[in-house]
């Protein structure tokens, strides 16, 4: 799909234009990092002011640059670079990676500027990566096209950045400590080519084995979830979100809308999409580290091989936060060990070999290990000793790590003696880390992922029976935007949502009757547009039980609501049914500029203020999707039945948020829709409140 | 208070008992550390079977070991250890540092061994470090009896740790990154000098200006948090705990049973001695880094000084994370900063410079953060470009760094290309990490810390008025080991902690009696030895009116119970007033076996159940410990009041907290109580069921 990207990658001969002679400048550098990490494919400088530069021919215009020609590097001056692009069209240049800043980012000229160019490269079915990028790298071929110092090893990892600054610090983190890149992509202003485009190619290309993706915002977020709910399933991806803007305390009008953040949908949407979002950089490296070199495990049982008990300690502890337990050592298993190992070696998990434990105790006792069917994970860790060389255990572990298909992920807890013992395990295929407390995540995101691929997800969404014309009808009659139970209760209805039996009454005489259908007892709440929360006005009256009590009632609330009948305008009374108790629930949707509709669940009374325990997951859902909202929060166990409350009916939650995302996608108009309360009872629900905004 | 541990950091002579001439041999590696890192004192190696090592003049026995003669370094097989330890009294030796292992370790036998050796010591006055450690290093006189390759810089954290591996992991990250510290002390199995004495003692180290403890466990808890509450004023500790084993599903009687565990007695008595616990070893380090190099910050409002915007967004997530907000920069700075900086560049906070940023840019901009009134801290931040030299960057923001009394902490993103900048800002005493998520943790615990500081604590208890002879009265009356609300009551009353109206019948005259007393409405409940949780079984009825519903409600309760008839015996009924409805929490208390009383608070209802929302703190408490109980579980927002719920009596909580840590103090014959539920209202609150376990 995304097949001309290759042309950024494989080209048929690179322009640097705007190439220095200057050693001093970033387009030096460029030119520089071309020739010296194994391009061998063809290199020309561009630059009407010099004749040579590095030993190469340095030609007066991209017009003279002879074939093979596919692919354009440009460092000039922002406002030179539409006559450029032009030039770059009609040379038959493919693609173009533009270095130079001062576009977008500088403001309203910049970003005219951008559109001329967009218009340029359309023209011409030019590709192009940036502008305000630092470039690419390809660890296969060589082919550099930054300015960094340095260039990691080859490996199966594939690195987007919407940062080139991370690009820059990851590159002089790992340059010279093995991590191996497939490819490693500085993405800029994205003005056409963006982070969506990059995971599509990455994931059809067969050197990447993992995915790693820094993003501070995704560009059309439907079709990225789409994109990647594909890629995700062929390969793993690992991704850190920066900006997670706190909201601020926002004058809100639901749950829903103070809740569901920007960052919300960008977690839900990672969640449906099978990414593993993570919170560092580091963390970020390690992980794609893991998920490239190790095979997939069968469980989540650890056994840790230690020559130390206190890192040991730090390890077991990160790994049971993150999901993985602690294996029981087979009885066979720890025989064969105690024939080896020390008498004073602890043969229970973690397994302590002691300070002098050697290369040929770790190898033992990781043999064994691995073939012990309980254990599906081995962890050896090693703190540097004096009297043994940490490279021999490298080779060790990495020879028995070779021969077994269970992941193995190691640590060694130091940086001064072990820089040649981590090459060793890197080589031999064995993700390494340099504290205990880095393993966990590393461990827990490799079984995450495994669960991931072996569910069976379908990502079909089933249409369910709806009166779609009702809605719209109903949609249509509405002026303004602020929306409460009346007019919110018969959209419900028509999308087949239990909405609690009742109405709308303006007159006493209304009231009378639609009390007599619903039958007794019965509710009455004021309904006002300027009353966001009936509650606080005090504008319910619960258990009405006859014909009296309700006109008794309807002057009450007349009454009370006098002090505010300055501000407030009474439209009339909603008159229902009184429900039973039940277990009070929320849902909600509300729209996000990137993703749509991002569905709510949680749990209802203060619970949902005060604990924030709620899920969110991207219209349209799936029921699986659905179901897996309830079971990330706390309250799910509420759900299933605690203690002597009974378990209530799930299946009533997730079909009334299947029913809300099907509304929500058919409906972009609806901004915002909360039910809150949603009773859930043993057999059935029903929507006791619920409100919405339109755009 | 730990005078005589001087002998281990500053002995006139140092023996080494077990030297030998082999290299491959550990206590060889520690003569060569004692030659080699600027130790200028004398030392003697011991070994019947040499007559010089390294050049020194090599003794046959301790005994034979001229003047001057302070401390002996034992590496010799466990069994020949007590005779030494003879001869080391003998010969007047004041501090021994024993590296052998083979003692508890390997269990009673080892065991057995210590216990001689504790004897030989306490009899000679001698001080013992170990033994199984790997010895200390002082930083400050290059004395270093471990065999750990290469040893840090110098500077003031004073480190700690009861795994020597943690030790050499530690030193081996460090050692070349120009971390300084002022000692390093690997305890080992803490015969005699523990990690409390060492606290004491780093204490009172003019040299060390931060503690930094790896801990597995706490030898004497109370004593413990004495110490640390002290010395916590004078100078930070900084704490990482190994193991935070899982409780497992254990079978327990109350919440505050299920939910006290070692872990929370640890973090409870962290927080109560003003420690700043951390999770991993990494942190640890960097946050004492920044606690030894900075100076405290009057708020927490940070100004990001950056050259690239990827990782001023990942800084700021993570200071969010940690409760530092990015400050408003004033307007008079930014004006100062648009006359310099490039046009392009963002003044708003993160303050970005943008990729060519120099040397003087970042000094300039740091001159005038460090003027700004409105900002706490500074960070800058750098990510190595081609055309900038990291190293006068650093030089840079060391200088700033020197003339304000603000906390600058900085992150160089990378490591090839860092090195030296990196030694040059820790150099100019300014701590530097090498991600951007990292500097979260340091900015927040400095605040953490400077908040602590400035909190005018006070460490006195107050007597409340109790009626202890009562309520000793009642223990000693009671058999058995587990009781309800019949026996708790009474306790609970003469500890002057509001009890609701009622009380023990065993007969229906007996409870006619009681109800016409307390008055009606009331609740009659069942009381057995056998029935845990009354609510199980259905064993209530409330809101009984009058005698005839009474004797009703009598014969109903006896009904529903015969099914169980063959497993419980029925010991009679409480009778009590029908309390109103209030704010339910839960006030609770179990002894640790290391700290004594562990109070606990959390809410009420499944909430407790479900979210966990509880807080712990140590016997006995102070009224800002019971505060900052309440103050740190989200229920706390319930309590003051939210939405339409009026505030509670927070002070009638208080006042239960602390009349059940009095009870706890007194009582140490009580393992566990809890008051469940504790009902707070507007006014005053009332404990309405009950329960303890004794030993």
């Amino acid at each position: 799909m995304q097949d001309n990207l290759i042309y950024f990658f494989n080209p048929q001969g690179v322009a640097v234009i705007g190439a220095s002679s200057n050693s001093s400048k970033l387009s030096h550098g460029i030119l520089k990092n071309l020739i010296n990490y194994g391009w061998v494919g063809k290199v020309y400088p561009v630059n009407p002011s010099s004749s040579q530069i590095l030993g190469l021919t340095c030609y007066p215009s991209i017009k003279n640059v002879p074939d093979p020609l596919d692919l354009a590097v440009i460092i000039l001056p922002a406002k030179m670079i539409p006559n450029v692009l032009e030039d770059c069209g009609k040379r038959g240049v493919r693609a173009v990676i533009v270095i130079s800043g001062g576009f977008r980012e500088i403001g309203e000229e910049g970003l005219a500027l951008e559109n001329e160019c967009l218009n340029i490269i359309r023209n011409y079915g030019i590709r192009m990566i940036g502008p305000n990028c630092v470039g690419t790298m390809n660890m296969l071929n060589g082919l550099n096209t930054t300015f960094i110092r340095g260039m990691p090893a080859r490996g199966g990892i594939g690195f987007l950045s919407q940062s080139g600054a991370v690009c820059g610090g990851i590159v002089d983190h790992v340059v010279k400590k093995g991590l191996g890149f497939s490819h490693f992509i500085s993405l800029g202003n994205e003005l056409d080519v963006n982070e969506t485009d990059i995971i599509e190619f990455l994931a059809e290309d067969n050197e990447t084995r993992v995915i790693a993706a820094y993003v501070e915002s995704i560009f059309n977020g439907q079709h990225f979830l789409k994109v990647c709910q594909q890629v995700s399933r062929i390969k793993p991806i690992i991704i850190i979100k920066a900006g997670r803007t706190s909201e601020g305390a926002k004058a809100v009008s639901s749950h829903t809308g103070a809740l569901a953040g920007e960052q919300q949908a960008y977690s839900a949407a990672f969640k449906q999409a099978g990414l593993i979002e993570v919170n560092t950089v580091e963390d970020l490296l390690n992980v794609a580290m893991t998920l490239d070199l190790c095979p997939l495990p069968l469980g989540n049982r650890a056994a840790i091989v230690t020559n130390a008990g206190g890192p040991a300690a730090l390890a077991s502890d990160h790994l049971a936060d993150c999901g993985i337990s602690l294996a029981q050592i087979d009885a066979q298993t720890k025989s064969e060990l105690r024939k080896v190992l020390v008498e004073a070696a602890q043969i229970e998990n973690p397994i302590d070999m002691l300070g002098a434990a050697d290369a040929d105790e770790y190898g033992f006792t990781l043999k064994h290990i691995l073939e012990d069917k309980g254990i599906d994970f081995a962890i050896p860790i090693l703190v540097p000793q004096a009297l043994v060389d940490p490279s021999n255990v490298a080779k060790s572990i990495a020879e028995q790590s070779a021969k077994k298909s269970k992941p193995v992920i190691s640590c060694l807890m130091g940086n001064e003696s072990i820089h040649s013992a981590r090459l060793i395990l890197l080589d031999g295929g064995v993700p390494v880390v340099d504290y205990p407390e880095k393993i966990g995540i590393c461990a827990g995101s490799l079984y995450k992922y495994s669960i991931w691929k072996r569910t069976g997800r379908s990502d079909k969404i089933i249409a369910l029976s709806v009166d779609k014309e009702q809605a719209s009808a109903l949609l249509m009659s509405l002026e303004g935007n602020k929306f409460g139970e009346r007019y919110t209760r018969p959209l419900l209805y028509a999308y087949g949502i239990p909405v609690v039996p009742g109405g709308f009454a303006k007159t006493k005489q209304d009231a009378i009757k639609l009390a007599n259908r619903i039958k007794y007892p019965i509710v009455l709440k004021v309904m006002s547009e300027e009353i966001l929360h009936k509650s606080e006005v005090k504008g319910v009256i619960l258990n009405i039980n006859n014909e009296e009590d309700l006109l008794q009632s309807w002057d009450e609330l007349n009454n009370r609501l006098i002090k505010y009948s300055d501000k407030v305008k009474i439209d009339g009374f909603m008159v229902e049914s009184m429900a039973q108790p039940g277990q009070e629930v929320i849902v909600g949707m509300k729209r996000d500029p990137n993703f749509g509709g991002v569905l709510m669940f949680g749990m209802g009374g203060v619970v949902v203020e005060v604990f924030k325990d709620v899920a969110f997951r991207i219209a349209p859902l799936t029921e699986l999707d659905a179901y897996e909202m309830l079971q990330e929060t706390k309250a799910f166990q509420l759900l299933k039945g605690f203690r002597s409350n009974p378990a209530v009916d799930i299946d009533a939650v997730v079909d009334c948020l299947l029913r809300l995302s099907q509304l929500s996608v058919d409906f972009p108009e609806i901004e915002e829709i909360e039910i809150n309360p949603f009773m859930v009872y043993s057999e059935g629900a029903l929507a006791l409140d619920c409100r919405m905004i339109l755009n």
